[in-house]
């Protein structure tokens, strides 16, 4: 494998139209979104097992806002489409196309504890599906196929043959979220047939980007990790006020004339 | 004055729903919210001397979002109620009041450079126009009179006239931002008609809640302090991200699974 060579890419993942633009300003030349922290921003828990989620509507609204304040590429975190049939999966993409993403990325997970993922053949015809919606718009458009076997307490031989499969049906690259040391990336940079994306940031982890761009890796994506550290910041920052009525919190701030100069361009 | 002995409130400022509710979890009975936090997190600039602002239906959206998934009464920072009329003031404080916050705060800063405040006459008949549609809907609304007078370099006994008059024409609270020293506050204190917020979170502060109790202050409220040290958190995790390749950002988060129970209930 050779891919190491053709670049490594780093696409932070933005909650918010503030977020996006502030990674924008740090130089990212894309930027992914976090279907975590917008579900957080929103006052509500993540795409889990039980328990409500944010819906389509509202998901691909915040993916509407954020593509609209930023210049560069947003790709978005479909989580599983947003249901379980290919139809359903084709027409997220579509309406992901029209909020503006240049990207998005479709899971096999369920939500459901009896059934973690979706079966391998249903999971495969909803990346096909996936493919077939971004090739009918004509528009530019990184399909990412997600595979959350590793997450789900799955084996890595089944994580490989399901990444391959969902390359097959037509996404660009496989995303296997869960593979955070350098035996797991580096057998599946070997056994895919097509470029990798890992998530990053989860606390202990251990690589780098230069590790992983050595490792062959081609895309690096954090999750919700940026959000879910402002949160303990912003934890930090209630009790403080809370516990010791104090405002130290505050001694490191970005000014309001330095935040209003970056948002207004 | 015995004011201090009737307690002295602090509602930190949330920008979205999330931080709404870290800050209820934390365990302040009421929040506020921040024009600042709330534009930023639009990816737009604060209501400042020209450009664009967020316009008041964006405005009244995340006031309800905010309202919706909270338990504690939410104070909204209604900017200069989004008009220069009385009749747009009394119009913003019902649109307010619909979206379910249980207060508001009318400013007299225009955003013209060339007539910084409105007309103190003018600006008591926006307060008192406030204050009407109040009284009209007959639900408990706790409204905040501010003067920027301070913030636009004017002097200290402006902004006693102004507060008072405010406070005459039905404010239930006078908010006097820029009165950040223990001399200016006490002075505001022994010189308004009614009860004092004021605004911390600005770097060099020295104050703390005790201090300001043991001034007089009843009520305290950071404005955007909290979202723009989130920015600086979020800026530095970008340029790690940006120019290390490392991920040391994330040590320090709240796990994925603490944050779904948090905003699960």
């Amino acid at each position: 494998m050779e891919s190491h060579r053709e670049g490594c890419f780093l696409l932070p993942n933005a909650w918010d139209a503030g977020s996006a633009r502030v990674l924008e300003a740090a130089g990212f030349p894309a930027v992914a979104t976090t279907s975590a922290g917008i579900a957080f921003s929103l006052g509500r828990a993540d795409h889990d097992y039980g328990g409500a989620r944010v819906d389509r509507a509202r998901m691909t609204d915040r993916i509407r806002e954020i593509a609209a304040e930023v210049r560069i590429p947003v790709s978005a975190d479909l989580e599983d489409g947003f249901g379980e049939s290919p139809e359903t999966v084709a027409e997220t993409i579509s309406l992901t196309l029209a909020a503006g993403a240049a990207g998005g990325g479709i899971e096999d997970f369920t939500g459901d504890r009896s059934r973690p993922l979706y079966d391998p053949e249903l999971a495969t015809d909803r990346i096909r599906a996936a493919r077939e919606a971004v090739d009918a718009a004509g528009e530019p458009f990184a399909l990412v196929g997600r595979t959350d076997v590793l997450l789900t307490g799955g084996p890595l031989d089944e994580a490989v043959r399901r990444a391959n499969a969902y390359l097959a049906a037509g996404a660009d690259c496989a995303f296997v979220p869960g593979a955070a040391d350098a035996a797991t990336i580096g057998t599946l940079v070997r056994e895919l047939d097509g470029p990798l994306n890992v998530v990053m940031g989860l606390t202990g982890n251990a690589l780098s980007l230069a590790d992983l761009r050595e490792l062959g890796v081609r895309r690096v994506t954090v999750g919700g990790s940026i959000a879910r550290a402002m949160y303990a910041h912003l934890l930090d920052a209630a009790r403080e006020l809370a516990d010791r009525g104090t405002f130290s919190y505050a001694e490191n701030q970005i000014s309001q004339t330095d935040l209003n100069q970056l948002f207004r361009r």
